[in-house]
C-alpha cells in the first residue's frame, strides 16, 4: 500500500430479510417531511412501495413524491426533486430502488440549496459543496452500482448530451441503507447480468492499476472470485437467496472504496460508457461488458503483470506453461466468456450504437486510464474494435 | 451471506507516512484537555512522544498522561485513567501506542462515568454501556489487534486472574486513527511476528465457521494471502515499507467486522489464550499461534470442506488428488510451517506455562467454538495436545 490514503465511510448499512425492520427507528431521526424518490413503478409491483407508505404513515411522515427516476437518471428531474425538497422543506430524502435513484437522490440532496447552478458548479466544475446537505437513506432493489454506500452520483444532461459522474465526500453517503437480497429477485435477467457485471467492471477498473503489493488487489481478488461464483450460481436460480445476497453484498464493497484503498485506479471503461450511455440510453453494465474486452485487448501489454496474476488468481488459469502474452490474454478470454455466460452484449451494435457515433463518443469522453493514458485516438480505436 | 446484519463502522482511518499531519484538525473537535495514554517507553524512544506533546501544545491542549500500560493491560491502570478523566475533566483521551493501549483507552472511556463497579458490570455482567463516554482517538504504532478501527477492549483483572474481551457498540469504536506503518519499523522481530499471528488468527476464527457461501469468506481468503505474503517480506527486511503498511492494513480490516459480517464464527483460540495469558502473561500473539495447530488438529474435522477449502485457496495446496483427509490436514500443516517461519512457539512450555496451569486454564476458559462445541474436556485435551 504505497500511496497514503484517508478512509471513512460513515454508512450504516441494515442488510438480509429483516432490514426493512430497522426504517422505523431510522426514521426517527428525522424530521416530519421526507421525499420519496422511485423510479418507473417495479416497486409499485412489488408491494415494496405500499410497505413504505405504511410504514412512513405509522412514523407519522409527511410524504412527498418524486417518481420516475430513469435508468439514467436526467438533471432536468434531479432539479424537479430539488424544488420539491425546497417547497416542502424535506428533512430526508428516501431513495428506493436501483443506483440510479439512489444517484439521483445524492444530487437532488447537495442541489437542492446550490447557490448558482448546480450542474455547472457541481458536475462541471466539480466545485466542493457548500450549501446544506440534506440526508438521504436508501432502500435497495437493485445490486450493482454500489451507490449505496458511497459518495458517488452520475447525472445524464440530457440537453448537452453528457453523461457527468463525480464523488462526494462522507457527509453525502446515505445515512443508512437497507439492503435485503429478496427485493432484488424480481429484476430482469437482463437487467440483473447488466448490475453483476457494472461491480465485476468497477472491480476491474479498481484492480487493474499499480505495480506495488498492495493488499486492497488480494482483497479484490477475492471478491471478484465470489461474484463470478455467485454469478453462476444466481443465473441457474434467480431465487438462491445465498447468491443474490453475496451478488449485492459484493456491488457494496466493490465500491464503497475500501476495494480502492491505496489504488490508482483506471476508470477509463466507465467514462468512455458514459458517453455511449448518453447517445444509447444503453443498461450501463451492459454498455461496461460491450467495451471491457476490446478495451483490456487494448492496454494489457501496458500492465501485463497484472494481467498474468488476473489469470491465475481470479481464473484459476495454470500460468506455469505459458508466456506472459499467452497468461495474459487467457484471463481476457475468461473475461470474455463471462459476459456471454451473463448473456451481455461484446459489441456496442447490439446497444443500438450507429457508426456515426464512435467519433463522437470518443471526442466527449473523459480521457484517463490506468497503464495506459488514453487519448482520443485511442479511445475511438478501442470503439471501433468492440463496434 | 445466510445470516442479517448490520454492519455500521463510523472511524476515521488517516493511514500513510503522512497520516500523523492530521492531527491537529482532529484535535480541533475536542475540548482542552487531553488524556495521553501510552505504554511502557517506546514512544519515547521513538521520538513519537516528542512529537504528539508538539502537536497537543501547539493546538492549545492540557495534557494529562497515563503512561506505563502493560502488553496485557490491568484492570487497576484501567481505573487509574478513569480517575485521571474525572478529575481533569478530560474532552479526549488519546492513545498512542499497539492495541494493548487503545484497549486500555476504550475501557477507561466507558468506566470513567460507569454507576457502579466497571468489572462487574461490563466485563462480568456484559451490560450495556448507560454513561457517558469520553472520545477516543489513536496513534498506532503496532499492528495486530485491530483495536484502532473496532470496539473491542480485553482487560486482564490480576487479582482475579482473569483476562475478559469485550466488543462495545460504535459510539466507542476510536473516533479517529492515525496508521503510519514506519512507526512500526522498531518493533522488536518476535514482537511483529507475534502481531502477525494475532491478526492471522483472527481472520481464521471468522473464517472457521458456517457450510453457506458467503463473500466474508473470499474476502478473508485474500487478506491471509496478502499478509503471509507481506509477512514473509517483512520478516526479509523490516523496513520495507509495502510489507508493512499491508501488514497494517491487513490487521485492520481483520477486526473491523468486514471481515466478520454473515459469519457465525468461532474464537476459542482466543478465549484458551486469554487464560493462557492470564496465567503467563504471554504476548497475545505467541499464546494464539502455540495453541492453534492443536486446536485446528481437534477440530477440522467437524468442518472438513471448509479446511480442504483453506488448504487449496489460502496456501495454495493441490487438493485434487488428495482425500478431504490428506488436504485438510496439508493446510493445517502449512499453517503450521507459516508459524514457525515467524519464529514463535509451537508449545505452551516455551511461554512458560506449568503443566499444573492446563487445568486451571481450562476450567477458567469461556466456552465456545466455531465448527465444534468446546468443553473443558476438550479444551484440556488441546492444551495437553501443545503443551
Amino acid at each position: 500500500m504505497k500511496f497514503d490514503f484517508t478512509y471513512f465511510n460513515p454508512t450504516k448499512i441494515y442488510f438480509g430479510k429483516t432490514a426493512l425492520e430497522n426504517l422505523s427507528s431510522e426514521l426517527a431521526n428525522y424530521g416530519d417531511t421526507v421525499l420519496l424518490v422511485y423510479g418507473k413503478g417495479s416497486v409499485k409491483k412489488s408491494g415494496l412501495y405500499d410497505k413504505m407508505i405504511k410504514i412512513l404513515n405509522e412514523a407519522g411522515k409527511k410524504i412527498v413524491e418524486l417518481a420516475g427516476i430513469k435508468s439514467n437518471p436526467s438533471y432536468k428531474q434531479m432539479m424537479e426533486g430539488a424544488r420539491l425538497v425546497r417547497e416542502n422543506h424535506a428533512d430526508l430524502i428516501l431513495a428506493v430502488g436501483g443506483g440510479s435513484v439512489i444517484d439521483c437522490a445524492k444530487a437532488i440532496s447537495i442541489s437542492a440549496y446550490c447557490k448558482g447552478d448546480p450542474w455547472q458548479r457541481y458536475w462541471i466544475d466539480y466545485e466542493e459543496v457548500d450549501n446544506e446537505i440534506v440526508p438521504v437513506g436508501a432502500v435497495l432493489t437493485m445490486a450493482g452500482t454500489g451507490s449505496e454506500m458511497n459518495g458517488g452520483s452520475v447525472i445524464t444532461n440530457e440537453e448537452k448530451m453528457l453523461k457527468n459522474g463525480r464523488v462526494y465526500p462522507p457527509n453525502v453517503y446515505p445515512k443508512f441503507s437497507i439492503l435485503n437480497p429478496e427485493y432484488t429477485y424480481t429484476v430482469p435477467k437482463y437487467q440483473m447480468a447488466s448490475g453483476i457485471f457494472d461491480t465485476f467492471s468497477h472491480l476491474l477498473e479498481q484492480y487493474f492499476s499499480g505495480t506495488d503489493d498492495n493488499t486492497t488487489d488480494y482483497v479484490i481478488e477475492g471478491v471478484l472470485r465470489s461474484l463470478t461464483h455467485s454469478a453462476r450460481a444466481a443465473l441457474k436460480n434467480p431465487e438462491d437467496y445465498e447468491a443474490r445476497s453475496n451478488i449485492m453484498w459484493c456491488a457494496t464493497i466493490g465500491l464503497n472504496t475500501i476495494t480502492g484503498l491505496s489504488k490508482e485506479q483506471d476508470w477509463e471503461v466507465h467514462m468512455i460508457e458514459h458517453q455511449l450511455g448518453a447517445y444509447t440510453d444503453c443498461a450501463h453494465g451492459a454498455g461496461l461488458a460491450a467495451i471491457s474486452t476490446a478495451y483490456y485487448k487494448y492496454i494489457y501489454k501496458f500492465g501485463i503483470d497484472k494481467f498474468v496474476r488476473f489469470a491465475k488468481n481470479v481464473w484459476d488459469v495454470n500460468t506455469d506453461t505459458l508466456s506472459k502474452e499467452e497468461a495474459a490474454m487467457a484471463g481476457i478470454e475468461k473475461l470474455s466468456n463471462f459476459i456471454r455466460e451473463l448473456g451481455l452484449p461484446s459489441s456496442l451494435r447490439e446497444l443500438g450504437a450507429t457508426e456515426e457515433m464512435l467519433p463522437l463518443i470518443a471526442k466527449s469522453t473523459i480521457q484517463g486510464g490506468g497503464y495506459k493514458q488514453m487519448d482520443e485516438n485511442d479511445i475511438l480505436t478501442v470503439l471501433k474494435n468492440c463496434y
